[in-house]
């Protein structure tokens, strides 16, 4: 990717801190989309800011498929039907009712579909920092994850991760390499709606905890 | 965590936009810092930036533990220290002279420690998200990272991952509970310099790659 250099380093003022953390509050996992397409060009430009993501050892493990094909798209809809409904079968009661209700994938609305993996085998970055941790390829694919997240709600455009997947079935589903191992399968769009809070947290499934119970000092 | 409502949301404008790329572009993995302190409550308020990330389920199984006991500080150096001998053997020629003259890690200047767990076991979120994809938790942990990164770099503040060490015993040297899984060692503080080019590639370890490359079509 060229990258024009620019001569120096940016100063951020409090008005952009502000925005930064105003667009943190409204980043949300969508799952209501609706159905106009994104401009054209647009997805591709979200990965291009999603490997400006760090990376361990400069490893770049990021492998991003854009999933067009209608009748593949099928295939992941009825896998994600079938996962929900075994997860639903775990639930019982109040909660299993209250499970039932809610929509957890925008997969029929969404204009775009985008599945993410991480290769672990790559030789980019000579294993720089990933042997007491192989994971860290995972971690670094989830890094550019976030950060096209962010790129897009900036935007306008809403995106849902979709984790009620078999990983084994999506990797088969879409042809991948054997050894690229699933991170996620995304839904974007322009969302339905806009909130600060969490789709779960107004469906009544969980809530917000204050974060400074999880910390802790040594 | 009390996060006041906004009665709108916000429209993120151009000249954000164009911020927010900068961010991105001078976001870097930071291994030489100041020794100068943060300023009183940053560290905090990063953590509180950090739980606003996406969590599976909303499970918010981020764990986050401040190190700053000195003799805790060079246990975990010496970890490092071990685990980096370990990794040179694995080079040879010379990538193994190349690998010895990075400098990988700023332990000993950072000011700020901090250490990062996913609780797999949180009944928070109820399993949701997380049944057929149990390393969500995990991932959600990557995402308060990855934001809490961000959000230090609009600060002009650096973060470094160190990921060069046995998560077994980093676990145990901290004393955290069994269930709990090791997702990094950041050392946070003011960098030395700024650049919008990875440390690594400065460095001649390895260079940035057209992400297009890694982009496929189903």
């Amino acid at each position: 990717m060229a990258i024009a250099p620019t001569t120096s380093p940016p100063c951020f003022d409090e008005s952009f801190k502000a925005q930064l953390r105003d667009l943190l509050l409204w980043r949300r996992d969508v799952r209501r989309f609706k159905r106009d397409a994104l401009p054209a060009g647009a997805l591709e430009r979200l990965i291009e800011s999603a490997c400006l993501a760090p990376s361990v050892g400069l490893s770049q493990p990021w492998r991003f498929i854009i999933v067009d094909d209608t009748a593949l798209r099928g295939r992941i809809l009825a896998e994600f039907e079938r996962c929900n409904a075994d997860a639903l079968k775990s639930y019982s009661g109040e909660v299993a009712a209250r499970y039932a209700k809610l929509k957890l994938a925008g997969l029929v609305e969404a204009p775009a579909h985008l599945a993410v993996f991480a290769d672990r085998s790559t030789i980019v970055g000579r294993g720089l920092g990933r042997r007491t941790m192989p994971e860290m390829a995972d971690y670094s694919v989830v890094a550019a994850v976030v950060t096209m997240w962010l790129a897009a709600r900036a935007e306008s455009i809403g995106m849902g991760w979709v984790s009620i997947l078999d990983p084994e079935r999506v990797a088969e589903l879409l042809g991948v390499p054997a050894d690229w191992r699933f991170i996620g399968y995304f839904c974007l769009g322009f969302p339905d709606d806009d909130s600060q809070v969490p789709e779960l947290e107004r469906a009544g499934w969980e809530r917000r905890l204050d974060c400074h119970q999880h910390i802790l000092r040594r």
